[in-house]
């Protein structure tokens, strides 16, 4: 079978993770790259993502040249927020490609509804389809609870929590979830530079699956306060400093809020585990250990790519296309 | 929205469980039941299923008459075997009916390829849909473990593990694991009357879904024997006699057991659970509690009437339409 050919638009870390996976199958092959930091464009895909050997794929800052290529499917990993990768998106669809996006915004677009609309057309007038999808928003909060309501006859509420444990990332992640800051520093980032962006949309897919209307979609922001010191290879934070992020997302119907999200990010976690409770008929418990934000990430958007390259032209979720699985 | 229109094809418990499901919903209409015992012909389905009001549908022991109803979609629940349904769903395909089937082999019916083709080819013919769906097989021991590889970059090995507590069941269900029998009772009905079937269309299922060709799937059934006695309200079980069955499935590749599934269903099982070990990078673990052998099944086949009245035209299984999720 030919193989399907990928174009990496994106390298940062996620875009890099991505990349380094899709460069690990058989069945796909890296035929572009994308990037405009100085410091990558010009060198081999395979040297910038982490691999020992050259892909015979250089980086490159045009994207319109490299979007001229065939290929099969752009693997897009730039920003979080639909409003400002419109264009980059827009200008990959005229180029006729399909797209799996880490956009977290673009897991569940509808809610920016003219920008999802604008996208839609533009999809299907060029033929190809469009997903945002990741481990979260994507997967652990949307895409396995709304499955496991599957084997409900009904369903009252729908509550997940994801503690993760930040100990053992990077330095930036350790950073960007305000470890360290003093409690007033982090109030004036939360929101803003301090936030998981995703939670308004699993909400949304959630309620979309299940036939909800929503009064209205909250989210809460807070820290993680260090009851005790914690060290980790790149702060030490004393009591009373950050840890890291806590936040909600709720879906409100009727007054009651029908979903809960939880999601716990510090270097003082413990240990990481995501919950799912579906209060229903039966009412089931499920607990999932071992998941990995970036590894899993990748792995959730790669695991899309043939249902994205099969399924018919338009902006999509991941509601709507058959189950992903691992590739071979 | 038009309500969907639903014919209940079989009303033994299963049957019977589905059609509760489906009076249950307001976006689903039961029009017509086929059922061939006298004692329920010419009944109305409500009370037949055990509500306390009538639903208008007479149960019938015409088929082709009711199958003549304008009609969206069929619930088959008859039997296991897929050599003994084909004829009822061809005629049911032949009445241009979308069909959901808790028969057990249909849940993966491309290892009887020879009638997997005829039914396929006869429902694009007709323009309608086919599933085999259900509980397990159907979904806890392949539809979720795959959607769990979706996490994973690779996999190598997928377990499952299914302990189900029969103890407050059915007096059949418990009859049909053998409680009560002697170990030599059990071996002259094993793999006859006592057998879950299901294990070897859900190892061929996962395999199909993660590209593995396997070299062979392998099936063992074996007695669970009552350490101490045990009593449930239709059984007392002394040392040394049958309280249940235990199966495992294997999907044998390069003389590996890269799939192995598990079933442990006995009256002294302790509490009902289900777990999941995707061996791989990032290796998951998931324990799930709650699912329902006889809830869960009928709700599993009733939250796939959508999807499949959606799809295109084919004999499909829980791998070729969207996640399903609870209706409201």
């Amino acid at each position: 079978m030919a193989k399907i050919r990928v174009i990496q638009f994106g390298l940062g870390p996620i875009g890099a993770g991505v990349a380094r996976v899709v460069a690990a199958r058989s069945d796909f092959q890296i035929v572009g790259a994308v990037d405009i930091d100085p410091a990558k464009v010009g060198h081999d895909v395979g040297r910038i993502i982490g691999l020992e050997r050259d892909l015979g794929v250089k980086v490159s800052r045009e994207a319109a040249k490299t979007l001229a290529k065939k290929a099969d499917v752009v693997m897009h990993c730039t920003s979080s927020s639909l409003q400002s990768v419109e264009p980059q998106l827009a200008q990959i669809i005229r180029a006729r490609k399909n797209i799996v996006s880490t956009c977290e915004e673009l897991a569940m677009p509808w809610g920016q509804a003219r920008i999802a609309k604008r996208l839609d057309a533009l999809a299907r007038r060029y033929k190809v389809t469009v997903l945002g999808t990741g481990i979260n928003p994507g997967f652990m909060m949307d895409t396995l609870p709304i499955v496991l309501t599957g084997v409900c006859q009904r369903v009252e509420r729908v509550r997940v929590e994801r503690v993760v444990d930040a100990s053992k990332r990077r330095q930036p992640l350790q950073a960007k979830i305000g470890t360290g800051l003093t409690i007033e520093q982090f109030r004036a980032k939360a929101g803003k530079e301090i936030r998981h962006v995703g939670l308004t949309e699993s909400v949304a897919l959630i309620a979309r699956a299940l036939g909800w209307k929503l009064d209205r979609i909250e989210e809460t922001i807070a820290p993680v306060i260090a009851q005790s010191s914690v060290k980790t290879d790149y702060f030490e934070v004393q009591p009373g400093f950050v840890t890291g992020v806590e936040q909600y997302g709720f879906g409100i119907k009727n007054g009651e809020r029908v979903v809960e999200l939880h999601l716990r990010m510090c270097v003082d976690a413990g240990e990481s585990v995501d919950q799912i409770w579906i209060e229903g008929t039966p009412p089931i418990h499920s607990i999932i250990r071992g998941v990995h934000g970036d590894l899993s990430t990748a792995a959730v958007a790669v695991n899309s790519i043939q249902r994205v390259v099969a399924a018919p032209p338009g902006l999509v979720t991941m509601m709507d296309i058959p189950v992903i699985s691992v590739g071979e």
